[in-house]
C-alpha cells in the first residue's frame, strides 16, 4: 500500500523518481560514516532544478524535513536523514554544462562525479585540483557541501578555493545565484564563500561554476620509508621550512601500511614504522630542484630508504595504495572509525605521539594516515560496533585525541565536516559564542529547522 | 564645551584616545571615495581589544551607530560614518604579533600597513601576495573587510584567499575567534570565509592570521604598447588561453598613460592607445619559457613594441607608474570617480568598446586602467562635482557601463566593495532574493542596524 505522502510526491514528480520500498529506503539510510543509520520516509531522485523546487514546495506544505545526498561518501553523516522526511538524491543531475577552456572554468550540475570532471578537464590541458579520497564516487555537489579536501590540498587548496559561483535552493523553494565566472567579485556579502562547507544545512546546490588552472607539466613521486614515525613527521616540517610546497605529502603508519599491503599487494615494506608519499609537480626544472631539496630533507631526518617512482604507472600505483588506505583498514575489523583532526605542521610529531599513547592506554588499534603536509591526519580505529565496551574505550581515546588537537592549535575536522559525528566536539572547538552565531545564521535561513536537521548542532536540550 | 558623550567616552578610554574637535572630525569624515562626506559624532583611537569592547558596550548602552575605519583608502565609502555616531579607528592596533617562518603564517593586528607586512615577510624569503593599489597606506584590517584585490590577484588570488583565522567583535561587544593556523578547517560554518568582505557591517577584526607562501625566485616585467586598445584586450585572453598565468597583467588606456606620464615622467609613449604591464614570476626557467609565450601572444595581437624591464629598478618604476594611475588621473580635474567592474576575460574587448562609447555619448572623459588579467577594469571619470549637469551625465554613463558588465556575466565590483557607491546597483547585480538573504544575515548579527549602517543596503523605503 502506497502512503499518501508517496502518492502525492509521485503525482508531482512522476512514479520513477520516487522510491519508497523498504529495500530502497535501506540503501539510502547510511553514508560512509560508521555507526549511523536512519531511513528517510521517502527518496526522490531529482533530475532538474524544477524537481528540486517541486520537492521543496511540497515539503513546505507538509512541514517535512529534507536532506540532500550525492553519492553518500561523506564521513561525518551529513547526508544521513536522521530525522526522516524526504531525501533528495542529486546523482542524476550529472550534466557538465560547460568547460570553458579559453577562460578556464567548468560549469556543472551537482551530481557530476569528481574524477569524471578531472578526466574531462585534463583532456584539455586543464586541471581541477581537489581530489578527495573518494573522488571516483563522490559528487561535486557533496564536495562543495563538505568543502572536501584531498591529497593535493597542501599546494592547491581545497574544493572551496575553486568555487566561483553557486545556484542554491533554500528550504522555501526559492533560488539564488551568487557569483560569476570572474575571479573577483565583492558585490554585497559573498554568499558563495559562505555556503561552501555548510553541509547541506543551508541550501541545495543546483549549478556550480568551478575555476580551473593549467595542468602541471610533469611530476615526480617519492616513497620514503622510516623506522621511526616521528622522523617521518619531522620530515614534513623540514620540507616546508625549506620553502618547498609539494603537491602531495602523505603519511601512513605501520598499521595502515600492513593493511594496504594485505589489500593491494604492491610490495610496500611491512617492517617500517611509517612512510611518506611525496610528490612535486610543475615545470620539469622546478620538479628537479624540488626533488633534490626533498631528498636532502628526508636524509636529514633519518629516512631508511627513498625511492623515486620509475614511471607514471608506478606513481599511480602508490597513489592508489594511499587512496585505498581507508578501504584497506576497513577490511580488518567489522567497524572502522576514521577521524580527521588537523594540527599545525610543526606539532605533528607531538600529535602522533598522543595518538599512539591513546591507543595503548585504551587498548585499541589505531592506524594513522593522512595529508601530513597540511597537518590533516586520519587516525582510524579498527573496532567492532557490537563490542560496546571497546566502542566506549574508542570514544574515550578519541576524546583525548580531539582535546590534544585543539590544545595544539588545531581543529576537530580538516575536511570531513562536523555533521553528526563531531557535533558534540564543536562547542569546545569554536566556543559557545561562535556556536550561537552559527545557530543564528541557520535560523535566519531555515527557521523551522527542516533542512538537514540534526547536523552540526546537537539537538537543543528542552 | 565637551559634550556628555565625549566626556563619558573619555572617562572610559582616557582623554588622548577620544577626538571631538571640528577639525579632527572633519579629517575622519571621508575616505578615498568621491562625493562622500559625513562627520562622526566622535572619534575613538582604540589601541587594544579591551578598547574595542569598551566602545562597543558604551555604544550599546547609548544606542549609537558605530563605524570602523583603518587608513580610509576605501573606494566605495565603507568607512565613512554616514549616520554619525562613534568612529572606531584601528590604525594604532598595528602590532605584528608573529611571523611564523617555519610554518608560513603571519599573525597581525588590524592596523598593520599592508606594505609593511610585505617588507617584513619578504625579508624572510616569504611572500604575502595581496597588493591593493593603496598598499603603502592601507591596513590589513581594511583589506580583509573589503576583500581587497590588487595587481597580483590573477595568479595569487585576493586578500580573502590568505586569511586563515579572524578574531571578530560583534556589535554587542562579544568576540569570537574562528579558524586556526591550519590550512584546512571545516568545524561548523566557516565564519572566517563569511566575514571576509562584509565591509565592516558584521564585525570588527582585532586579530588576523594570514597564510604566507614562499617568495618567487625571480620575475620578468614587460611593457607592451598598442595602437589599438582592442588588440591589447585581445592579448590578455591570448596569454591566458595559452595556459600562462602571469603574476601581473595590467592595462592602461591613452588617457591614463598621459596622466601618469604628466605625473611621474618616466618616458611612457604618449601616442599609443593602450599599454599592458605584464609580469611573470617564479623559477627562472619557468619565467624564461613564459616570457617567450607572452612575447608570441603579444606579437600575434599586433603589439607595436614590447620592451623587457632591464633591471629591478626599471621594473619597479613601471609598477610605481601603474600604482600611481589613480593619483595621476586625480590631478587633472577636481573630482575623480573610479569604478571597479569585472567581466570574463574573453569579453574585455567588448567591455572596452562600451566604455569608450559611453564616454563619447555623454561627452565625458573616462580613463580606463585595471587588472585586465582577471577582467577587473577601473573606468575612471575625470570630472568636477560642482558641475551638476556633468555629474548627471557621468552617472548615466556609469549606468550604461554597469548594465553592460552585468549583461556580459560580470560584476559591479571586483575589489572595492559595494559600500555606498554601489548600493543602488546591488539589487540588479545579485537579484532581490539574494539581497533579502544578505539583509536577513545582517539582521541576525546586528538587529538594531547600528554597525556601519547605511552600507551595502539602500535605506529601506518606509
Amino acid at each position: 500500500m502506497v502512503s499518501p505522502l508517496v502518492s502525492k510526491l509521485r503525482d508531482i514528480l512522476g512514479k520513477r523518481k520516487v522510491l519508497d520500498s523498504d529495500a530502497e529506503l535501506l540503501c539510502y539510510s547510511f553514508d560512509a560514516t560508521p555507526l549511523l543509520y536512519h531511513k528517510p520516509d521517502v527518496v526522490t531522485l531529482v533530475d532538474s532544478e524544477e524537481d528540486i523546487r517541486l520537492v521543496l514546495e511540497f515539503a513546505a506544505q507538509e512541514g517535512l524535513p529534507v536532506t540532500t545526498r550525492g553519492s553518500g561518501t561523506g564521513l561525518s553523516g551529513g547526508s544521513v536523514p536522521v530525522n526522516g522526511g524526504i531525501l533528495i538524491v542529486t546523482t542524476s543531475m550529472n550534466r557538465v554544462i560547460e568547460i570553458d577552456a579559453h577562460d578556464m572554468s567548468a560549469t556543472v550540475e551537482p551530481g557530476v562525479i569528481t574524477a569524471n570532471l578531472h578526466a574531462l578537464v585534463e583532456a584539455q590541458g586543464l586541471f581541477y585540483p581537489p581530489d578527495p579520497g573518494s573522488m571516483k564516487i563522490s559528487t561535486i555537489g557533496g564536495n562543495v557541501a563538505e568543502n572536501a579536501g584531498g591529497l593535493r590540498g597542501l599546494k592547491y587548496g581545497v574544493t572551496g578555493d575553486y568555487v566561483l559561483s553557486l545556484d542554491t535552493y533554500f528550504i522555501d523553494g526559492s533560488k539564488i545565484r551568487y557569483g560569476t565566472k570572474c575571479l573577483k567579485d565583492v558585490a554585497g556579502y559573498n554568499l558563495t564563500k559562505f555556503l561552501i562547507g555548510t553541509e547541506g544545512t543551508i541550501g541545495i546546490f543546483s549549478r556550480i561554476v568551478l575555476k580551473l588552472i593549467p595542468k602541471p607539466k610533469t611530476k615526480t613521486t617519492f616513497l620514503a620509508l622510516y623506522d621511526d614515525i616521528v622522523d617521518a613527521a619531522r620530515t614534513v616540517s623540514a620540507i616546508i621550512s625549506r620553502k618547498v610546497i609539494p603537491s602531495t605529502l602523505e603519511l601512513m603508519d605501520s598499521v595502515t601500511i600492513n593493511c594496504v599491503e594485505d589489500h593491494v599487494n604492491i610490495g610496500l615494506p611491512r617492517d617500517v614504522e611509517a612512510l611518506l608519499l611525496i610528490e612535486t609537480d610543475g615545470h620539469p626544472e622546478v620538479v628537479r630542484e624540488e626533488a633534490e631539496i626533498i631528498r636532502e630533507a628526508c636524509t636529514a631526518n633519518r629516512v631508511r630508504s627513498l625511492r623515486i617512482a620509475a614511471n607514471a604507472r608506478e606513481s599511480e600505483e602508490l597513489f592508489t595504495a594511499r587512496r585505498n588506505a581507508l578501504s584497506a583498514l576497513a577490511r580488518v575489523k567489522p567497524t572502522t572509525i576514521l577521524e580527521d583532526i588537523t594540527v599545525p605542521r610543526p606539532v605533528i610529531p607531538e600529535m602522533m605521539v598522543t595518538i599512539r599513547q591513546a591507543a595503548e592506554q585504551y587498548g585499541i588499534t589505531i592506524g594513522t594516515f593522512g595529508h601530513a603536509g597540511d597537518g590533516n591526519l586520519h587516525p582510524t580505529c579498527l573496532t567492532d560496533e557490537r563490542d560496546k565496551d571497546e566502542i566506549h574505550r574508542v570514544e574515550q581515546a578519541y576524546e583525548v585525541i580531539f582535546e590534544k588537537a585543539i590544545a595544539l592549535g588545531g581543529t576537530i575536522s580538516g575536511e570531513h565536516g562536523t555533521g553528526i559525528s563531531k557535533a558534540k566536539y564543536l562547542p569546545k572547538m569554536v566556543g559557545s559564542k561562535a556556536l550561537e552565531v552559527m545557530k543564528r545564521i541557520k535560523h535566519a535561513f531555515d527557521p523551522e529547522n527542516r533542512l538537514n536537521p540534526g547536523k552540526i548542532f546537537l539537538p537543543t536540550e528542552r
